[in-house]
């Protein structure tokens, strides 16, 4: 974990440097997509050719807005704006690189403190402006795209980046407050040098925020160890066009409905979360990371049920599927791969799946959980693989979305989706799954290379990932997935799945949000909205259509 | 566990059957609150005698309930509305006692499906009847009262006790279904018969249902290990005036706002829950009690806080304070208890907090966890005390209700509250408390005996439970306790305290819960309250005023 915040996103893309495909990644996506991996790179659009409207915000608006932040904190330059446009969705991409970025907030919205982002919200609710909450701007499900009811209506992004602060720190207790525009590295850099950890790592780590992570019900890769945001979270500050709502940072107690889990994952429609007090612990002394080969998926997904039911969940708990495996070792191609490879096949692993698995915690705990979790391994004939793997793993981390980016300059589709489902359903939910996103994408004439994996297991069910990738439809980009991934989710319902396990819900998933919550459950939402933004302003087109 | 349900309460108190106050209990009550323990018993009224209404339910309302659950399940005889009546708080307990039951619901609906809740909440909304959902009617805080907004309101008590099947049990996703009506026995008996447990035993486990658990967020005594009931419900149906909410059953997920969280916890104030489905386990094979002694109570609070961060945390975790201490000690005279007191003079505990902790699971879990635990009981100078004082308060751990009767007999104030709070502050809570109730009582003329406990321990904190002893004002029985129920409320709120761990909200804490969730957060739950009940008929003076 590095000690301060990283240079901002690429306004096109991810992170601040290139990556290149790694060559075992290059000649499975040549060989086996089709993928034409050698010829001109499909360029993002230059920022100063990009399209946007001029900026529209109402004179009276933008003059009381600039008294309650300050100027220079009111800002509608090209860069500000565009960064300011999309998420980081495989749309949101595709939509960034072609330059075309009409829908831009007018001006973007910078307030200091909680009490500033209350004044925004109410000039904004009374100028009946469009507010869209932004942290790290990381969403994969449309969660700040910046949509506008009509044309005339003005729009702003809210970006919480410099409410930042670590307050209130209880090491007796073990809770911190957290200032929302707090991204991943800082809230770890701060509470480290009070010798804490939050030990939330998603794999948006790098540039999402505190406030994102509550707002969207995050989930890191290390939840089944630190727990889930939800998990973490112990009160918070909301800050809404019909004023602010405190919820006490309390152990768990019974003072009726929980305003707390009704704020979490709420997206922004209610309002902008200004602050959350965490619940952190000791940075752990050890860390104790391995990987193991399952002889099968089935074998697999035994295992990692038999040890979240016993219980005796390892902190990090992810098992690749056949296909993900594969990719996995083309990418690590090399001396110790291949050597892998042969010994998994001698072993009779002729379609493994690797499973990772990683311990954080003392000496002595972290030994009994190994020790404890040994007989799940050798009775799902499990081959270990030792740290190698699993450091690579680690390295490798938060880096998918790099890689995206080189593989979009490829004219690859590149995506994923996740949803959670119950034990009983998690092979049937695979299956289906897999079948639509095959039947879809081979009768665009692209047929698609689908891994996943299993991780966040609980004694119920267990998360399920699935990273697509696929040539694109030239022409067709857009339609191409949204297609995919309309079949996917309808796929993922139809077998019992919930509609997203960690990525949220946001404009992506808000057409199967009824079905899954039903009319009832879309008019209580719908109910709490009104109650909290009358104007109908806070970040319009999530959770509710 | 006894294999099905109890016989029914007494319709003035708690289970079935007289039980006598100890002889330690009895000379200690005499001696430190010159309570008079041989005079006349001031028993309860009879049940002919006791004074209520006609029933007053309006003829076509009636009609059409019969023609919805069946004329045998409208039940208006005076034992059936004086059973629906009250619940079991000591405010509770006066009134039954006294006779004076004017305010009992006209009639009682007892609904065998979802269906039929749904039939009968539909035709009260439409009349404007007042709706009481009823469970086990254990309620320590005014849940069930029959309260009316005027007095020409007809109001009906909705039991769900014919909803009682056990459905849909997941052996491999160990998940089942409980209809509402289920009580505590009869949930485990079900469960046993498929060798599983729910592990969910508040102290009102014998007469307490499944719906009840839910709708009021309650917290067994094993909630340390088998989770609250919060985390034990996977999902639900809810039925209200506005229709059915369906939760479906998933783990964890991010699809938007928590509406499983809204429900529990909202007291019937939006509807009656009909069904819940629930995480469940193996029944555990090995069970091991065992009790310490804590030389004081801040090594005691230590050792309670270094177990749930270690985490180590027992399955059963329970810290009495010596008051608490004395009174349990005082209450198991004999040869053990006398032999205990001078072990622990000698071993220098002279003011002991007996603390009792209990693991369950198989015996590899339990003994790898009893060790890990150990050396903190060493660090904090515990000394065993076997597992016979365990044992004890196992046996009697649904036992304090029976005892209340007796006391109340005696014409003594009996009565507990309780709260949670950060470790930070659980002290200062514990210190304001007690310095409120002692003040307030003695100032009546009667000084009481305070015992309180710690529980239900979390990372961030613990439950601190409060067992009132006083002799009580005759004449004005119930204003002492409001008065003395008042100032602990508002010590609770003043120190950092939330306004109910377990007991929930209902009306006797709806006065604070403005100061605990702020004028923003009872708005929100007032919208909710409107979008699924409109009429305003469900559980009215319950949660909102």
């Amino acid at each position: 974990v590095s000690a301060g915040p990283p240079p901002p996103l690429r306004w096109w893309g991810w992170g601040d440097r290139e990556v290149a495909v790694p060559p075992g990644l290059v000649g499975l996506l040549r060989d086996e997509l089709g993928a034409d991996m050698a010829g001109a790179a499909n360029a993002p659009c230059r920022l100063e050719d990009v399209q946007v409207f001029e900026p529209a915000l109402p004179p009276l608006l933008r003059s009381n807005l600039v008294a309650a932040v300050g100027g220079f904190h009111v800002r509608d330059d090209l860069e500000e704006r565009v960064r300011h446009a999309a998420g980081r969705s495989y749309l949101d991409l595709l939509q960034l690189r072609s330059g075309i970025m009409t829908a831009a907030p007018d001006a973007v919205v910078h307030p200091a403190t909680s009490a500033e982002v209350l004044a925004t919200l109410r000039l904004c609710s009374d100028a009946g402006c469009a507010v869209v909450p932004f942290g790290g701007g990381t969403s994969v499900v449309g969660g700040v795209a910046p949509l506008r009811r009509d044309a005339e209506t003005a729009l702003v992004a809210l970006d919480v980046d410099r409410i930042d602060a670590l307050r209130d720190v209880d090491t007796v207790s073990r809770t911190a407050t957290l200032g929302a525009g707090m991204r991943g590295p800082y809230i770890e850099a701060s509470l480290g040098a009070r010798g804490m950890t939050l030990g939330h790592f998603p794999q948006s780590f790098e540039y999402a925020t505190a406030g994102g992570f509550a707002a969207t019900r995050s989930a890191g890769q290390a939840s089944s160890g630190y727990g889930r945001f939800d998990e973490l979270v112990s009160g918070l500050r909301l800050q809404s066009p019909a004023g602010e709502l405190t919820v006490d940072a309390l152990p768990p107690h019974a003072a009726g409905p929980s305003l707390l889990q009704t704020v979490i994952g709420s997206e922004g429609i209610l309002g902008v979360i200004s602050e959350v007090t965490v619940r952190v612990r000791p940075r752990p002394a050890m860390l104790h990371y391995a990987a193991w080969s399952l002889p099968d998926y089935a074998s697999g997904v035994q295992l990692m049920r038999d040890l979240a039911q016993a219980p005796l969940t390892p902190d990090v708990t992810r098992l690749a599927d056949p296909t993900e495996t594969r990719v996995s070792l083309a990418m690590a191609q090399g001396r110790l791969a291949a050597l892998g490879r042969r010994y998994l096949t001698v072993r009779g692993h002729r379609r493994p799946c690797v499973a990772i698995f990683g311990w954080e915690g003392d000496g002595d705990s972290v030994g009994a959980r190994v020790r404890g979790a040994s007989r799940f391994f050798r009775s799902a004939g499990a081959v270990a693989l030792g740290a190698a793997p699993a450091k690579a793993w680690m390295r490798d981390r938060f880096h998918g979305p790099y890689l995206r980016d080189a593989l979009l300059d490829r004219r690859l589709l590149v995506e994923t989706l996740e949803t959670s489902t119950l034990w009983s359903r998690l092979e049937t939910v695979r299956d289906t799954v897999l079948a639509a996103l095959h039947a879809t994408l081979s009768e665009a004439g692209t047929p698609p290379l689908i891994g996943s994996h299993v991780s966040h297991v609980y004694a119920d069910g267990a998360s399920l990932y699935f990273t697509v990738l696929a040539r694109q439809v030239e022409g067709s980009e857009r339609e191409q997935w949204i297609e995919a991934k309309r079949t996917a989710t309808d796929a993922i319902l139809a077998a019992g799945g919930a509609i997203s396990h960690h990525h949220g819900v946001g404009t992506d998933h808000t057409p199967w949000l009824r079905a899954a919550v039903s009319d009832r459950g879309l008019s209580a939402l719908a109910a709490l909205k009104r109650d909290f933004d009358p104007a109908a302003v806070m970040n319009p087109g999530k959770l509710l259509d």
